[in-house]
């Protein structure tokens, strides 16, 4: 029986010192400001993910951990930048005050700006001669899934869609490319370092879709269900905004029986792999299973 | 005798179609953002130079278009953020309103966001199987001198300067991050992709250094004697904010002496190069000739 818990913790091990010892140990307000936000505690879910797509095409966590620290990094920043009081103007995040609360708006919005950067840096720093085309690769993968065409333009949409109300089509799409590009980004990235075969990464993309659905559906529904406590952040707050959500298109009932569907899809998914892509497997159960 | 101003028309065409070309045809209210802020006819300096080193080390301007582009993306990001209200809160640039002001602030934000991303997946979009370590290295390049100890800290120290006077020394340093490191990388990454030697890319570096603090001198006499119809934005906002600068630091009269001084060490620097140096030598004197 493979252990979820015991994998995470050591993974998360790793991607944190990964990720401190990138930050280094100097201070200053930007350096301050960008551990603040990037050393908060979060679930590390993308890194897990890249890490895990790796170990499943057969390559070692080495490989992806420039990958993985990168996406926490365009993680953290898209955080930071939507939390500003120009966009969702949020206090608390990860159990902690958010960027913009804990220095200043200005200092905020460089702090992000400083972490999408240090991203593609840190893809640039290659210790071994064999990675530099995977490496370039990686960088178009997450500038893609994080620009204009991807991420951002799901928050542009999830913007302008507050006060009205989305048909599934239309919420489906949104999530797509605010949440769902980065996390299949995660995926390909890892099996892209690891040297998965098209095949491989065909069928790991496939699981990614899933996974980032079920991620905001289950998300989404925390939203209505969760406890504040384990979550670090207040629920409630997309009814207060009337947000679209799962919930509110489907109907609760629905969106779990949904979220159960689409996981047994990924989980189909890898039906081409062998005990290596265990992690990926567990980690589609944990999506709907968490509880923060 | 060199024509700078036929080559900067050509180079111009060249680096405007090719940065048409990557925004493509699609409306959209990001695609819009980003092109009203990229297309808004800056004076292309930094890509300019980006091709120019290129040229100097014997490659052609296509070898370094794409780094070309991106660095453009890159300048143009840090404008629209600059001018945020949470920042310098400027309602004219280039001619026309700032991004925010003709969008919102949220659609700003993300929109600068989205041209450093594209300049990376710009990097990454390799035609020529044979560039790519060169493009992977561009990529560090640039990162490094848009980053947190690049554009990012020199930007952060501006805004710690605001209402406080700095000496020489510290004005040196916060321009030589806030504008010298994109600037040298500009040079640098062109020499890069168009393959220079160590010792060319040494004597490029001082070249950019020197030219980058004299563009800096300029621009400070600029904002007290330029024409704001020729410039496209307001002039004596460094006055009206009591910023520190080179005429308020060292006199004016001074300042017009110590920017020769640095353009003749840059020129200087250029004497291991042949006569494809010369748009560089050209656009030394322009830096300080400009009225623009």
């Amino acid at each position: 029986m493979f252990d979820l818990n015991a994998y995470l913790t050591a993974k998360n091990r790793q991607i944190n010192e990964a990720l401190g010892g990138l930050l280094g140990n100097t201070s200053g307000r930007i350096i301050s400001a960008m551990r603040h936000s990037l050393m908060a505690g979060g679930k590390r879910i993308r890194p897990v993910l890249c890490i895990a797509a790796s170990e499943a095409v057969g390559a070692g966590a080495s490989d992806a951990l420039p990958a993985a620290c990168a996406i926490e990094m365009i993680h953290t920043y898209s955080l930071i930048h939507d939390d500003l009081p120009a966009m969702d103007d949020d206090a608390m995040r990860r159990g902690k005050p958010t960027c913009h609360v804990a220095f200043d708006e200005a200092t905020a919005i460089l702090a992000g700006d400083a972490l999408l950067t240090m991203a593609f840096e840190v893809l640039s720093s290659v210790e071994t001669e064999g990675q530099i085309a995977e490496r370039l690769a990686v960088v178009g993968i997450l500038a893609r899934a994080a620009g204009y065409q991807g991420m951002i333009e799901g928050q542009m949409r999830d913007i302008a869609a507050e006060g009205t109300s989305l048909d599934l089509k239309a919420l489906r799409e949104m999530h797509a490319l605010k949440t769902g590009a980065l996390i299949e980004a995660s995926v390909t990235s890892g099996a892209t370092l690891g040297r998965g075969n098209a095949d491989q990464i065909r069928h790991l993309r496939i699981y990614s879709q899933n996974i980032g659905l079920a991620f905001q559906v289950t998300d989404d529904i925390l939203n209505v269900e969760g406890d504040p406590e384990l979550m670090g952040k207040a629920v409630g707050t997309d009814s207060v905004r009337e947000k679209s959500t799962y919930p509110t298109v489907m109907g609760m009932e629905q969106s779990k029986i949904f979220a159960k569907e689409i996981i047994s899809r990924a989980l189909q998914s890898l039906d081409i792999f062998d005990s290596r892509s265990d992690p990926l497997r567990a980690i589609a159960n944990y999506v709907i299973e968490r509880r923060r």
